[in-house]
Order: C-alpha cells, then sequence, then structure tokens
C-alpha cells in the first residue's frame, strides 16, 4: 500500500491519482498552522471524497510554535505574500525550516504503523532552489534515512523528482484530474488570488498543456 | 549553538553537559504521549535548572495518535513491559516506528528556525538491533538529508554512534555527572523499576564503571 502526502494541490492531486492506477493508495493530510492550510484541507477532503480515497489526518499544529516563518501563524497575520514571480530574497521568510524532511518522517512512522510500503512525496524539478528539502540530493538521502530507520518497512516514492509542473499536468490530463477541484495558494484566501508564485507556476503549467482553469 | 535532543536519561544527559564544555548548547525536550515521559521530562527539567541550560520544549503529544506501538497512550495503560534483558521478540511491541527520524527532522527545522547549526543524538553502538533509527546507516543517511534539506544551515551530530553506554558513563564520571538525577525507566514510575530492559542496562553501565547508583 503507498501513502501520499496530500495538499490538495496540483501536484499531490496528480501523485494521488497517478498512484490509485497501479496500487492501492491512502492519503496523508497535516494540519498546521500556515496560512493555506484551511483551505488547502477543505479542498484535500473533498477530492478524497469525491474519489473514495481513504484519507488520514495528522495533527502537527503543535509542532511549529517556535519556528520562525512568515508562513505560519501568528507571523502570518501580519506579513504580506510577493506578488509574481518566485523571487528568493522576496519569499525565504515564507520558508518551513525542513518542513518536509518533518512531514515525511511522520508519514514514514504512521505508514509502518498502517502497513503500508511507501510513502510518496509530489516534490517536482520545478520546484524553487528556496526549498532545499524539495532537491534530488534532499530526497535520495532522506529516502536512504526511511528506509534504514524502519528497518526496510517503509521507502519513499518521489515520481516527479525529474519533472515540470507542465509535464506533470500533462500526466494529470491523462488521468483526466479536473484541476478546477485542487488547491494551492500562498494567500490562503476562499478563492485563488492568481497573483502569488503558485497561483502563476499552476496558470503556466495548466496554459502549456492549453487549459483554461477557473480555480 | 548545539542543540540537543534531550530526555534525561542517561545518555543525552552525558551528551548535554559534554557539549557545554566546548559550545553554547541548548537542551530540547519532547512531550509526547509515551507512559515514561512525565517522568522524563521531569528530570530532565530539573537538571537543564541545576546547571542553568536553556532548555526547549515541543508539544508532539498529537502526532502519534494513529501509531501502533504499546508504549504509546492508550495501548500503554493495559500493556505490561517485558523484565529482563533486551528480548527482540519480547519487546518489538514498544518500538515507536522512527521516533528518531521524527524527532530529528522537527529538531532540525526548530535549530534552523533558533539559529543552532548542530543537532546533537545520543544514539549509541549499544543500542538494540530493534531500533533500526539508531544506527549507523541510519544516522549517516538522516544526517545527509538534513543537511541538505536545510540548506547547509544544520549538521546532526552523533557523538556516541561508536561508544557502548559503558564507555558513555566512564565519560560522564570525567564530567562529574551525577547520574542519580538521570531517568530512564520504560515503566515510567516515580522509582525506577530496575527490571525493565533499560534499568538493566544503566545498572550494568554503572556497574562496570564501579558506580552504586540510587534511583
Amino acid at each position: 500500500m503507498r501513502l501520499v502526502l496530500y495538499s490538495g494541490g496540483v501536484d499531490s492531486t496528480t501523485a494521488l491519482l497517478w498512484s490509485l492506477q497501479t496500487q492501492e493508495t491512502h492519503a496523508l493530510l497535516f494540519v498546521y498552522p500556515s496560512r493555506h492550510n484551511a483551505q488547502e484541507l477543505a479542498h484535500a477532503r473533498a477530492i478524497c471524497e469525491a474519489h473514495r480515497i481513504v484519507y488520514h489526518t495528522i495533527d502537527a499544529s503543535a509542532l511549529f510554535a517556535g519556528f520562525a516563518s512568515d508562513l505560519l501563524t501568528p507571523n502570518a497575520q501580519s506579513s504580506t505574500i510577493p506578488h509574481g514571480q518566485y523571487d528568493a530574497n522576496a519569499l525565504s521568510h515564507l520558508v518551513v525550516p525542513f518542513r518536509n524532511g518533518i512531514f515525511l518522517s511522520i508519514a514514514s512512522g504512521f505508514a509502518q504503523s498502517l502497513g503500508a510500503s511507501k510513502v510518496v512525496l509530489a516534490n517536482h524539478a520545478g520546484d524553487h532552489p528556496i526549498y532545499p528539502d524539495c532537491s534530488r540530493a534532499f530526497i535520495d538521502s532522506m529516502g536512504a534515512a526511511i528506509v534504514s530507520g524502519t528497518g526496510g518497512a517503509v521507502q519513499l516514492v518521489s515520481p516527479f523528482c525529474e519533472l515540470d509542473k507542465a509535464a506533470i499536468v500533462r500526466l494529470g490530463i491523462t488521468l483526466n484530474i479536473d484541476y478546477a477541484q485542487t488547491y494551492s495558494c500562498y494567500e490562503g484566501g476562499a478563492k485563488h488570488c492568481n497573483q502569488c508564485p503558485t497561483c502563476l507556476e499552476s496558470l503556466e503549467a495548466f496554459r502549456q498543456n492549453g487549459l483554461v482553469i477557473e480555480r
């Protein structure tokens, strides 16, 4: 069985529905105090329910109390999200240190308890260098740590590590994914802002595939 | 600055006081629902306060709700702790899957926020093979994941990875550590049971160093 770390966004929705084609797959959702978490989770749950996918939710909200990131509350209330394309200087204050390491570790322990032999992370080649915990080097060493630290019970799968977002959407089209149901926006509002780096990146990937998506 | 993962037991107390000899060092305590956590934390806090060591506490109690381990509540209430030396068959139900991976990942993100460049784990060569997340293979790959996933900001230090518990106590004696103040017992009672594998292992390490410790 595979366990997909699932945020309800373009990348992890594609990973989830890709995985379901070939193996029993559950989704794992994290509650944590980012400004967009409530919207993410609402969309993630709705997509799981529409596809009858079993999902689990882990409450990580208390973990990040001492973390320095303007993506997290309470800082999130007073900080502003830069608009426009990814810019390392403008965005570095939004990085949550080692977030993928933390979520993957918890997912791996939970997977072992659940009897799932694979955890799936939908990081991709287009993830900006300000996120070092999306890099190939991180994935390879974290994957080795998960194998050795679970006594071989769990492996990390990163199916999109060499793909960019346009290629992920191309795969998703073959899986009949309705990307209008997904959510990924730094602002965390009920509607996508269509101005933050995450929105612009998704719009560009849709455009490259000839899709017009209303989110 | 170093950040030591600290449980108040023999190994991590030695690591904490060893680290303090050469560098500014803070302790990191985790609240989580193991049967011995309350006693561990009380002793860890008391030792930090006695040595004027700054400590941080992260609440990881919600994370483990779906984990299968008889060390964790609610199972902990009804399960029994085997007495006698380590026995893989008797103890495997007490393993918390990937616990060191989870705690190290959280510690690494927190360290980056705090400006600490090292996280210190007091795993050692005598840790029983039922704990794969104490092995050299795990430490090496997890260390590489932490470096790459924090963009080089944080490194993992495992000072006792090649030492057994008797050698750790030998080091501690040179640091004038009072091991009577430490706590590490699977039972989690106010007094050490002196019958569980952890108690027996500590007693043997004290004996090999000619120490008689009342805990």
